[in-house]
């Protein structure tokens, strides 16, 4: 709010009603995700001429806005992206806006969703926003670091299904000139490794060396970086890893310790 | 979310931390309030050289980013803004999105938010937007009309004290001179009868003729207006009524009538 | 609890443990019901020979089990039971454990089930308890008079539906030799006016000459009773009456007024 | 509920109220706490004649009807109690009422209240119950083992502070005739050490030789005993351990252990 001045004034009549918002305190020490989502990113990425199946712009665009919320935030210790989402994991520890549910949430969503409009033209260039976009966002809640971990494996093997599919799917339609439900009958009931198949064989791609962007959606961490001999700065660092692996929390292991 | 296409799969080991999310449907037949408030709004608008105390500019763009939500959700029966906040009453009938809060405060608040960045060089012309700005949202329930009235009293209340405040403060700031500290001295106690009477004998403003926007906030509604022949559209109304008598309220004795 | 006397000490290294409880404080200005049910009480009637289709003894003692309640809280305005269930409204204004859902649902319900235990004898005699019963309990919110209505209307709507259901079951049963599975065909598929004719043609029993207990449940009210010159004394009364019609309220329109 | 039968009919028109009954599940994989609590018992244990500073039948009973609760439901691993109150934990991964915390906490409390006054006579004999007692309930949740090993020493930390003050206030007033208020102000300000020294020195107590329930509260474990060659029951054990020490649970390291 903005409150330039303020003035002790005899409460009015009608002030009871601010005893009717609920308190929505979040549980203490467990990890807080939140997740936002495009709404009907489907009519938006066909508005936008978003490139199938992966447009880089889009997922830039995201990443960058997903580096806005980090910087302002930071007890969130991760982030993961792909396609229309974005999810940040607040720190089991953290404290901001005393752990409120409504107010972390509505923030990180209305910071992404604005980041996301003030900087489209900076990734989408002569191609101009047409309107304003909209992302729904929630928060859940969990006790242990082995379910945050599945949390975001949950996540990436989401992303792996569905970009593989996806791959199959546009370069039957595009380079093929299937018709979309021509294509879909094709893949119906295929695995994997079919799909890698038909992949290598049809159109000579090894879906193994697309960019990883495309393959495992996009990890923030945060950095500090040196500017120069004094100063240093916060950045949002993308990583194009495999955190389904234990590898990668081995690697990184300081992000699930307790914060001094 | 963005699925171009769905294929039935195994679910993974991860998917049971699905199970973690709560369900936050909202009580039936309440009415539901939910208030978007600027986030450190008074270094935006000193970023962005808002006019004091009141910035026309601002008050619009923040209307129109209003009517933008009124438009998409259509249950929404009446909305009223001030300053940097609004607020968007859901009919207690109201079923978008099953009731559940998040999916409704989050999608109200982004896209309120995207629209306020969208549109802001239509209100801001050459003085451009700085940085992302963020708006929090959250909803608080009223279980009958009295209820609901009183909440919009409230806020309405709120604009006449602030506004009245900040309208004498500004004016000895900016045409007497007077340091911050100075006016807020000057007005310390004063009643609205003193700053009524300061503003006429040093000013020679008239308080009750200054734009009523200013003085009452802004009430949205919608209505059905005749494109042509056969068409009509949608559009939100701006008002700037007295909605704390009960005149306004017999005027539009249809906004609080159960829906068919 | 139970503390003699306090002290003041040092805060234990665990007491941050107490912040992880979540405040439940329910809604301002709903209507709330906490609704008790008996656990399994189909083997508690069956142990202890409750007479079928109702047995005159359990329902005196949960009513007067409900009428313990009912002196305690004064906010109560009204309770109904029927079968091993029973439903207290607290007054929309109530304020009692300044609303914590918690505190008053648990004080109902072992309240309730601690007078069931206390006063067994009384109303069962020489039929001794056999073993400790246990009752659930929960709360429901209704923000009108009118959604209370009905809440209170569906409960007396179900019993009537069980109660007459369950006295041709039993007559058939005890009287006409027919094994359960027998009486359940022979009743499937009845309408009302069926089953008050096959009572009557095969039993000679007028169903609505049937004690008003069994077919309209219990509603308790509380009256102050003279028991001398200068004394009175708060006492639940108990009452047969429809209150799915209006009559009932227009007669008791005291119960749902605004407290001073 | 108590459905002898059941019958298809048409709902009523005032079914849509049980829309209004809130989802109350317990976040997953979080241990809950279900603590009891006897309201106002001060005045209880006056009526009751309870000895002072402990009333061993008192603590018996709370002992005996919080094992009837432990074997009512196999997913508590652990309870403990003292004074008035009783705590019960239920495994993080229990799933009993499919986890709806009101089903949860109010079988409880009600089967402990049940209990309580059932069992009385057991052990309170010729001392008569006089009036049906009441507990309150309510749950906590802890997402980590050691955040619930902190609420059961936090517990037992307060039966400590609160006994060994008792213990001193009661023989001051018992023994050597002291007002309450003489009593208060002898103990105000001593520390643990000079209250130990205050028993041994004017009443000839070793604190740590009295009774291990009475310092320590009563650790309730369930175990399966055999009762003959082929069957097996399954019991509630007391047990007077310092739970806040390691060695406790390491002892029991199978207490917390994840279901099978």
């Amino acid at each position: 709010s903005r409150k330039f001045h303020r003035t002790v004034m005899a409460k009015s009549k009608f002030e009871y009603v601010k005893s009717f918002e609920a308190d929505d305190k979040i549980l203490q020490n467990c990890w807080i995700v939140v997740r936002i989502d495009g709404k009907n990113f489907h009519k938006f990425a066909n508005t936008h001429n978003f490139e199938k199946p992966n447009d880089i712009r889009s997922l830039n665009l995201m990443n960058f806005a997903a580096g806005c919320v980090m910087k302002e935030f930071n007890e969130i210790i991760i982030a993961y992206g792909q396609s229309d989402e974005y999810s940040f994991v607040f720190h089991r520890t953290a404290n901001v806006y005393n752990r409120r549910a409504s107010k972390i949430v509505s923030n990180v969503n209305s910071l992404f969703t604005s980041s996301f409009v003030f900087y489209w033209n900076r990734w989408f260039g002569d191609q101009k926003l047409q309107y304003p976009p909209c992302f729904d966002a929630r928060y859940v809640l969990y006790p242990t670091t082995e379910n945050l971990k599945d949390y975001l494996s949950w996540r990436q093997a989401d992303v792996h299904i569905n970009n593989l599919y996806n791959t199959c799917f546009w370069n039957l339609v595009l380079k093929k000139g299937l018709t979309n439900v021509e294509a879909e009958e094709k893949l119906r009931g295929t695995v994997s490794s079919d799909k890698n198949e038909l992949l290598f064989s049809e159109f000579g791609i090894n879906y193994n060396k697309l960019p990883a962007m495309y393959r495992k959606g996009t990890i923030l961490l945060t950095k500090q970086i040196k500017i120069d001999e004094s100063r240093t700065r916060k950045i949002a660092i993308p990583i194009y890893d495999d955190l389904i692996k234990e590898k990668f929390w081995k690697e990184h292991d300081e992000l699930l310790l307790r914060k001094a």
